[in-house]
């Protein structure tokens, strides 16, 4: 199954194609050179041809399934509890899985009927499963028959804490306030989605505790400590793009904070730390976190930027930097676009 | 000149009606029912009618003159270092002032030089003028004659910290996320507001102290003690409405926020205790500041979400709510308008 | 029931009050000084106060009940169909009706089956129902117990036509292309209003024939000739606001334009000649019309652009106008707000 | 320096790289796999990392100079006037140019001071350059050493209106009625492009006769006849795109525009016939132009509407694929992209 050894194509599929990460995914890998997109699955959508519900994607001539076909690996993007089991059984079955919903995130089981409202109907499956962050954890993705896709907010939010976490030179109440686009909240139909209700509007939302929270802590503690972490969403009138505003006090005098983070990630093809606060708009379309660690010398806190596209390096695009990973290719295979500006 | 007693009209004028703040007194006073706008002057506009440059302003009947003239009363829509000499003159001749800039909104005439970069002209005036934020200085803003209107970031950050630091609950760490439609930035081109460049964009900016932090560490000093303030201003891609999102620890078990809050403004015509996290859209055109605090019992910290249309209660309504005040007039006349949703 | 005689204020009810014509309706009687809003009605929201619903009308102290109540006139703002035999019973009460809906805009029931799909069930009221353009049937309107509001495309549509038609200088096709806000799609989900989908994005739809040709065919009809309309509605990603782009042949040598319309329009509050291609944004939250005839001297067309805020002069504002007109008060009572700018 | 045959990359260079349509080439152009981007020139620009003043094109590592440099290729993107001797100049030294100003479009020297205001300094090239849209000149931009590449509007209009010109089934009046995103433009400021000014605002300009209409008529011209065009173009608030709305009468019965639209298109790589009205959405950041056509039986009218992003195939991209044909590689190359949606 290795393509890069065999010049063969990997056979991929897409489960539930038809939500805003699904298209994404069809959009990456249909240009992806050493995969093949030959399945795509859909649920109300079933029976239609692929490009008659994505007119964008006519270059893909695929229909519609109700499951996905004849493929060695396979994404999904199925809405949380319904992933799970879809996901244990095409891993039983031989077929790695890079799963977009969060049902595989969590290493304790006992956080999903808290976090998610379900009892997880694998468990057997979470201590296997790689969180699928190659920043973090590329040589286990490589190893992997099971990553779960990191969510948006915490993949720009992780990114931005990492060094910090692991140089030991923050104190223990960390404060997030992250501005998402409304892309976040997928294409099901809400009010809270509805054009006129959030265009020329920002709000704030989950102040109870958004789900994303439960793998923020899971991977912060990670580098020892349990930091304290508030972690507000708002959403804002654009399509794509989270920027996470992270605060957190600083134990000592500030370090080169530069030179740490671009030390940490000195050769990662897809984080680069910016030299003013970084747009949003500079990673539209592309698999690119863009992080700007600043100091407060005011009050002693670090306030680091960090920016993506929710879709790409927020989703799909990450799903498809670990597949990459996972079938011994270039990891930046099919992934090299540069943002489209403006 | 008080016209609540003899029913002659006051009469106003507008110095630099050509900003967003000129404008929107326009339309505020153009509708005012105890008090007639006689003068509008602008710079480069001199010589025009004001409905040739902004005709949706076509009821006002005026020509842009490069000086006001013949008013009781005047707003000062110049931009900061400018206004502060003009103003002075006009106070000297009597007629009474409500200065939108910042330039008699710090009392320490030592903080001009650090935070705008002029060494202020009539420091003598300092220790006279009154921060116009009329729901903590009320009294003293009615018999004042020259009152330095709040910015529009501290109007929306100091109503949403006033009731907690009274109350003495929090302790000395504050972190202030705030985001900021575009009209915030003015009406002067840069490529900071060029449209394709922010739109679909959110960015953060002077993340080095942004002016503002000087008075809302002045007001916050007020309730004693000086709060560490970190204070991050983002502009995201709509026209109008700052949320400020305000994130500090509490010294103790969580009080009934709600309730100290509700009580704190009871009285209040402009300040509204929201039931959910307030959507700035609920606040378009009007002079509505709508305040939600919350506490995040995970981690000891009270959230506040603060929202205003920045050029109403962050700039024009609050100036015209000044002037009421300081006329003897009702303090809402001309301000009932409700929000423009959706 | 003549207020401006007595003093008394009219008791004024909105139907349907949770559609965006619904609320517009209530922000603009919330403030009208000579009546006096004490009824809504909604189907799924009954039961709730109007300011949990929505709460920037919290001065708005009112129920949301199942129908309206002990009111002297009512707004109908319920979908076609379902408006027209609750019309009918509120005009057998004696209670006058501005209905919002298309529901007695035509005055053959026989395009009813065509156009909307149902058999109109009073068409003993379709001759008594007056079409609720003021600047073309004041009289009428005055003298009126039921008012069909015309849509919001008709209204810039036939305002910008109405002087060439009556002057007879134009030929006998017309192409109309018109640009609304996703507001005009209303407050019911769907794709086409899912913010995701609609942002940066513009499309033309109803190319078979939308159901406002046939309120636009009968008022231009009004004037003699029967002319061919091509209408083309688009939506554009902005909240509000109609442009309509007119084109017509002229019969001969190009008149003074200018003159024509100043002259057709010159006692009107709503409407105004404008000296520049007019802005949608001049309009907003305002009751305005603006309009732009042009000659395209090369083609020997005319070119008429016609701005309106679609929810203002496309719905409750000029629902409001009427009532004014019906009851007696001066005609631009309430709505004198000037647009909000930017 | 046939690159398909050599395997050596052709070295390209973009003068002008600063503005939209420059750095649009550059992210094109720096995946492009049979060229190789030597040299950017900019002006006040000049003597930058390209990546300081775009940092999201930080996988380019060039300086910006005063003048391309070392290059066998160039695209001018400079604004017009400026660029006819620039052009001359690269022409005259061997350089193959694809220009994407309009100063070789028009054939007619004469048509320059009418039009744009100066005299024509190098007329001679106009006889030979080009006009660069495949879809007509494919044949004579392949051996071409000067092509000159449509303006944004022409592209969108003479695609949509090819197929009825040469089968000769519409009359003589042609109504184009045109929406443009922001970024046409361009990045240079005005009040026109400011955000507040243009958000949540639609408008028409340039009544009097835009320049894009000399290239139109020439165009439309080609296919015998003269048709007298109205073209009025309009701005709306989304970044890119372009939607072309285009109104024309029917000689006699309707032809079954589907099949002679497939028909004249059927091997064109980037257009693509549309079974629904097509949104400007489904072409963001691909060179695709998508475009239906319809007939309004009513009045015996077509409707075609022709949709492209306005940066791609409307400009860079189009530039792209004309050097492709230019240096006699695939036309497709570098320019597969899917559109970036939603």
């Amino acid at each position: 199954m290795n393509t890069a050894n065999t010049g063969k194509k990997t056979k991929v599929g897409i489960i539930n194609v038809t939500g805003y990460a699904g298209v994404e995914l069809a959009r990456l890998l249909s240009r992806h050179p050493a995969v093949e997109l030959v399945s795509v699955s859909g649920r109300s959508a079933a029976g239609q041809r692929l490009a008659d519900v994505f007119p964008y994607l006519a270059s893909i001539d695929l229909a519609i399934t109700p499951e996905v076909e004849s493929v060695d690996f396979a994404f999904s993007a199925l809405p949380h509890k319904e992933s799970a089991p879809i996901v244990a059984g095409l891993i039983g079955r031989g077929v790695k899985v890079v799963d977009i919903s969060a049902d595989y995130r969590l290493r304790d089981a006992a956080l999903y009927p808290q976090w998610y409202g379900f009892t997880h109907p694998a468990p057997e499956l979470l201590g296997e499963a790689v969180y699928g962050l190659p920043e973090l954890y590329r040589k286990e993705i490589a190893a992997a028959r099971l990553v779960a896709n990191p969510g948006c907010y915490p993949t720009s939010v992780i990114l931005g804490l990492a060094p910090l976490l692991k140089a030991g030179v923050i104190g223990d109440h960390v404060i997030i306030d992250s501005k998402s686009g409304i892309s976040g909240a997928g294409r099901s139909l809400s009010l809270g989605t509805h054009y006129s209700e959030v265009n020329e509007d920002v709000t704030a939302y989950a102040l109870k505790g958004h789900r994303h929270l439960s793998e923020i802590e899971q991977e912060l503690a990670r580098f020892g400590g349990r930091p304290a972490v508030t972690f507000v969403p708002h959403l804002i009138p654009m399509t794509r793009g989270i920027l996470s505003t992270i605060y957190a006090p600083l134990k000592a005098a500030a370090p080169d904070l530069e030179a740490l983070y671009r030390d940490f990630y000195q050769d990662e093809p897809f984080v680069r730390i910016a030299k003013e606060p970084p747009h949003t708009k500079h990673t539209w379309g592309s698999n690119m976190c863009l992080i700007y660690p600043a100091v407060d010398s005011r009050t002693g806190r670090v306030v680091v930027l960090s920016a993506i596209d929710n879709l790409v390096k927020g989703a799909a695009g990450q799903a498809v930097q670990n597949m990459n990973l996972m079938l011994g290719l270039a990891e930046t295979t099919g992934l090299e676009a540069v943002a489209v500006y403006p």
